[in-house]
C-alpha cells in the first residue's frame, strides 16, 4: 500500500470512530459530560511528571531542530500552564450545557407549535500549531457542546499532545464516554491534514488556530466548512465630539494593553476637529515606546515624533508597538477607511454624539463594533461566553468570538396533536 | 483574450459591482427596500406582454431542443405564475426587516454592554434551473435581507430571466437603489458558474436550487460557502402508543398530500405493537394508488398488496406515489433507522408517550423533528418565516427552512462609557 493511501486509511478510520462517538455524545447528558471534564482535570493533575517528561522530549527535539526561542516558549508546558489547563476544564464544566436548549417556541396559525433546539455540530477538526495546551482547551469546549474532536497539533509538540490525549481519554473512560470522542492524529505527515480537511463524510467543521498562512492554506484546500480567524486590523476612531478623557484612555488601552493580540488597535483614526487630542496622545505613545506612522496631517502636528505612513501601513497588522495614525474629515471618511482597510475584526468609535454612534454601529461591517470601549474587549470571556475556541471573521455561521453556541447548530422542532397540512 | 479569461473578467466585474451595491444595501433603510419591492411588482405587472413574448422565445427554443414536457411546464410563465410573483413581492415587502435587529443585549461584570446586531451576509449567488419565477423570489428575499444578488438561471430560461431582471432593475431605480443590487448572469456558458462559486472576494454564499447532481457538483467545486439542500428522505414513525386517528391522518397526509416535494414521507416506520394500524393504512394507500414496498414483517401482514423492499428502498427519495414500510422492535430501532438511512431533512413521530416524544426530539439528528404533525409542515411559510429561499440540510449556519434570518449574520456590538480592559 502506498504511503498516501495508508495515511488516508488511517484518517478515515479516525473519522469513522469520531462519527460514531459523536452520536453517543449528542445523547450524553450534562452530568456525564461534566464528570468527564472533571476527571480529565484529575488525571492531568496526577500525570504532571509524565507530561513534563513528554514535554521535555519535544523541547529537546525542538532545540536540536533550532526552533526559534518564541516557538520553544509556546511549546513549553510549565506548571503554571498545566494549572491553567485544569482551571479551564473546571470552568468549562461549570458552563451551562447548550445542547437541547429550546428557543422561540410559538404557535402558528395552523395550530402547530414551532421552535428551535440547539444541537451539536457533530465532528470538529482542530488544526493548531505549537501550543500543547490548545489540546485541552479545544477538546473540552467541543465535548461540552456535544461534539467529537479530531485534534491535529504541530509535529513539534507530538509527545506532549499524546501525553495530554492519554489523560483526556482517561477522563472520558471515567465517565463511560467513548475514548474516541477526542482523538489526536498520531501521524505528523502533512498529508494527514490534507485528508482531515477533505473528508466531509466524517468531519463537519474545521477550526484552524494559527497564523494567517496556515488558515489561508486550509481554507483554499478544504472541502469541509472552516471557521476562519484571519487578521485583526482593528481601528479606534476618535470622533469630533469624543470626550477627552475617554478618548485618551481607550486609545492608549487599545494599543498598549497587549501588543501581540488580534484585538489590539493597529490604526488610530482621528476627526480633524479632534486633532487637539493627538498631541498628548502622541507624547504618551512615545513615552510607552510605540513607534508612530502618520498621514501628512498627523506629521504636520508633530513631524519629529511621527514617521510618514505609506499605503502598506493602513493594511498592517503590526502585533507590535507600532501604530498607524490618520486624520479624517468626517465620520463617513472614518467608516469608509475601516470598511476598506480593516479586516472585519473589531472597530471602535469614541463619541458623545448619539447619531454618530448609531451610524457607526450600523455601518461598520466588522465582527465586533464598539462605542466608547476598548477593542481589547473583543474576547469570549469578556463577552460572557465563558470560553472561546477562536474569533471568527467570517459571516456565515459564527461571527466574532466563538463559544459553546458557535460549536452548535439549531434544528427546528414541531409539536402538533395530529396536525396535517391542508 | 481566451474565452475562459473573458468569462472570468465578466464575472469578476459582476462581482465587483455586487460588492459595491451590497455596501449601499446594507445601509438602506426599510422603507427604501420596501419601495423597491413594490415598484418591482408594478413594473412586472406593467410588463406582462414583454414577459410573455420573452417566455415564448424560451419555450419555442425549448421545444426545438426537445425539452421534456415537465421541464417545459416549469419554464412557462403563465399569468397565474406572474400573479404569484407579484403576490410574493408584496409579501416580502410586508415582512419585518431583519437588518439591525439587536438581541441579547446585557451588562457584563466589566461594565460594558454586549449584544448582537443582525447584518446582511453581503453578496449571495443563486444558481437555479428552469423556473424563471425563482428570479423574483430569490432576489426579493435577498434584497429585504440587505444582500446583493447574482442570479444564474438555467440557459433555457435566459430570455425570460433577462426580461424579469429588467423589471427588477426598474424597481431598484425607482427606489434610488443601485441597479447592480440584482444582476443576472448573461453568459449561458457553464464556465460562468465555475467562476461564480470560486470568487470568495466577491461572493459570500452560494444558494443552489435544483436537483441533487447540481448541488453536489457545486459543493464539490465551490470555494465559497454553500447553503445546501440535498435529499428529503423523510420518515414518519408510528410509536407503540400512537393514537389510531392521528396515526392514520398523519401517515396519509405526509405521503399523499403532494408527491414531488422534499418534505413528503418516503419511509413509514411502525412499532410492532402498532402493526394493527398497518392494515387500514395499507388499504387506504392502495386506494390512493400508492405502491408499497415493505420489510418481511410488513409483507407477512399483506403480501398481496406489498412488494418486497430491498436495501435501496430505505435510502430512496421517491418523490412519487411509492412508500417503503418497515416494522421495528423499538423506539431505539426507529431512531437508529432514521439516523442511518435518512437525509437529516424532516422526521416525525406519532405517539402519546411523553418520554418517547422527548427522546425522539432530542436524538433524531434532522433539520426538522416533529411530534404528532405531518412532515409536510417543514416549510418556511408554515414555520412563520414569511418566505424561504430553500431548506438547508447542512448544520453550519442555517438548518431547516432558510428565511430572512438565514440570509443574515449577527455581529457583536459593545457599548461602553470609556471602558478599558484591565
Amino acid at each position: 500500500m502506498s504511503e498516501v493511501s495508508a495515511i488516508q486509511q488511517y484518517m478515515h478510520q479516525l473519522g469513522a470512530h469520531a462519527r460514531a462517538a459523536a452520536r453517543q455524545l449528542a445523547a450524553a447528558d450534562t452530568e456525564q459530560k461534566n464528570r468527564a471534564l472533571l476527571a480529565m482535570a484529575e488525571s492531568i493533575d496526577a500525570a504532571r511528571a509524565a507530561l513534563a517528561s513528554a514535554n521535555a522530549q519535544d523541547l529537546a527535539a525542538g532545540r536540536e531542530k533550532g526552533l526559534a526561542p518564541a516557538m520553544l516558549d509556546r511549546l513549553e508546558l510549565t506548571p503554571k500552564r498545566i494549572d491553567g489547563m485544569l482551571e479551564g476544564l473546571r470552568q468549562v464544566a461549570a458552563l451551562a450545557d447548550p445542547v437541547g436548549e429550546v428557543s422561540d417556541m410559538r404557535y402558528l396559525p395552523s395550530g402547530i407549535q414551532v421552535g428551535r433546539m440547539r444541537v451539536p455540530l457533530g465532528v470538529v477538526g482542530i488544526i493548531y500549531e505549537s501550543r500543547p495546551n490548545v489540546t485541552v482547551d479545544a477538546a473540552s469546549l467541543c465535548l461540552k457542546a456535544g461534539n467529537a474532536t479530531i485534534l491535529r497539533g504541530g509535529s513539534e509538540a507530538i509527545h506532549s499532545n499524546r501525553a495530554i490525549a492519554a489523560c483526556i481519554q482517561q477522563g472520558l473512560r471515567a465517565a463511560a464516554l467513548p475514548e474516541t470522542a477526542v482523538q489526536v492524529v498520531e501521524i505528523t505527515d502533512r498529508a494527514a491534514v490534507g485528508e482531515l480537511i477533505t473528508m466531509p463524510q466524517f468531519v463537519d467543521v474545521i477550526v484552524p488556530r494559527g497564523g494567517r498562512s496556515l488558515i489561508e492554506r486550509i481554507s483554499q484546500e478544504a472541502k469541509v466548512p472552516v471557521i476562519k480567524h484571519l487578521d485583526g486590523v482593528c481601528h479606534v476612531y476618535l470622533d469630533a465630539s469624543a470626550e477627552h478623557d475617554k478618548a485618551l484612555r481607550i486609545a492608549i488601552n487599545a494599543k498598549t494593553h497587549r501588543y501581540g493580540v488580534c484585538n489590539a488597535m493597529e490604526t488610530l483614526l482621528v476627526h480633524e476637529r479632534a486633532a487637539t487630542l493627538l498631541l498628548p496622545l502622541i507624547e504618551r505613545y512615545r513615552e510607552l515606546g510605540v513607534e508612530l506612522r502618520g498621514c501628512e496631517r498627523t506629521r504636520a502636528l508633530s513631524a519629529d515624533l511621527v514617521i510618514a505612513a505609506t499605503e502598506t501601513d493602513w493594511h498592517a497588522e503590526y502585533l507590535a508597538p507600532i501604530l498607524a495614525i490618520r486624520i479624517v474629515d468626517s465620520l463617513d471618511a472614518a467608516i469608509a477607511h475601516i470598511n476598506q482597510y480593516g479586516s472585519q475584526h473589531t472597530d471602535a468609535i469614541v463619541t458623545e454624539n448619539y447619531s454618530n454612534a448609531r451610524r457607526f454601529l450600523r455601518e461598520v461591517d466588522s465582527s465586533s463594533v464598539m462605542v466608547n470601549a476598548s477593542t481589547r474587549f473583543a474576547d469570549g470571556f469578556e463577552y460572557g461566553l465563558g470560553a472561546e475556541i477562536g474569533i471568527s471573521t467570517d459571516k456565515l455561521h459564527a461571527r466574532g468570538p466563538v463559544g459553546l453556541d458557535g460549536l452548535t447548530s439549531q434544528k427546528y422542532i414541531v409539536l402538533g396533536d395530529g396536525h396535517i397540512r391542508r
